[in-house]
């Protein structure tokens, strides 16, 4: 079994409503040492692809893409989450509905910090419906750059963003894959 | 002179309203080698104080909070920004008024992770009039637990923040501080 996948079913509780409860040591309590060995399997499974940037999405994706940013020696773009829809000239923006809140966020990026050079891994904690991350897919193409991979921690394979985000031929590794919940029992993919 | 106040010259824009722009490197774009030698001269400060969790508030002290947080080998705990004032009993929460967004937003932090035995170090990236920090001692003090120590990036020393915190009788040491900003020129404290 992998190391998250461990982890959550030594620590993670399961709320009602389908909400996989891991704020212990993934986002709102943060286990630095653990998130630091999460971010070495990151390395592993991406060392190879000439990656420069990583993008995550504030709030919570940003202690694992900070202590993954150090492996690659790489710096750490972050996507704010911006009320208004009217937005400055310089920065890229796109347009992301959250089923979580039921609110559409407007995510924006400086246009100062991402360019065409920019070899981009996205990291954040969640994977559900894939919005975000079509999101943030979308602010890298409209600065040039060029998506080498996604990985976020825990992902909720049955809600369908892993299979949009591979669908459009992205090298999308999580580091939990969670195939269903179900009374209080959560079970892995193979 | 000290590393962030090097990098603060070199990198650093001064926009008009009293803004010090340094998001180049240190809360949107997160250049994090760097961050990681900035937490080093935090612990060289702190590491005698017996420190056992980093407490910061979202988004942007996240980052440095958690490269921090490794060399204290310790949790970080993040205190979430709540838009409605009523909130849960599960939450420790404080009221914080925002000059930057001319906004109040209640600051919580789940009960569970902070208690009586936490000896805490408040970590963000700015210090202006000290709010957001006097809301974060707040909060340790209903837990229980002890503020062993406030360290931020930069310090508007001129904002008053600073002053506030260390007539509580707490170590505040910030990495850089700022005396005053003026024609687009900074002057550090000696």
């Amino acid at each position: 079994m992998r190391l998250l996948e461990e982890k959550i079913l030594k620590e993670g509780k399961i709320l009602s409503g389908d909400v996989l409860k891991v704020d212990c040591f993934l986002n709102h309590q943060m286990d630095v040492a653990f998130l630091n060995r999460l971010g070495k399997e990151i390395y592993e499974h991406f060392k190879s692809a000439d990656i420069n940037k990583i993008l995550t999405v504030e709030a919570s994706g940003i202690g694992l893409a900070c202590l993954t940013a150090q492996f690659f020696d790489c710096k750490v773009l972050v996507g704010k989450k911006h009320k208004s829809l009217n937005v400055s000239p310089d920065v890229y923006s796109a347009k992301v509905y959250s089923y979580t809140h039921k609110t559409e966020n407007t995510i924006i990026v400086s246009k100062e910090y991402l360019g065409k050079d920019d070899k981009v891994l996205i990291v954040d904690d969640f994977l559900a419906n894939g919005n975000a991350c079509l999101g943030l897919i979308d602010i890298v193409k409209q600065a040039g750059g060029e998506v080498k991979g996604i990985s976020c921690a825990v992902e909720k394979t049955y809600q369908g963003g892993y299979q949009k985000l591979v669908n459009l031929g992205i090298d999308v590794y999580s580091l939990a894959r969670i195939k269903k919940m179900e009374n209080g029992q959560i079970e892995f993919m193979e």
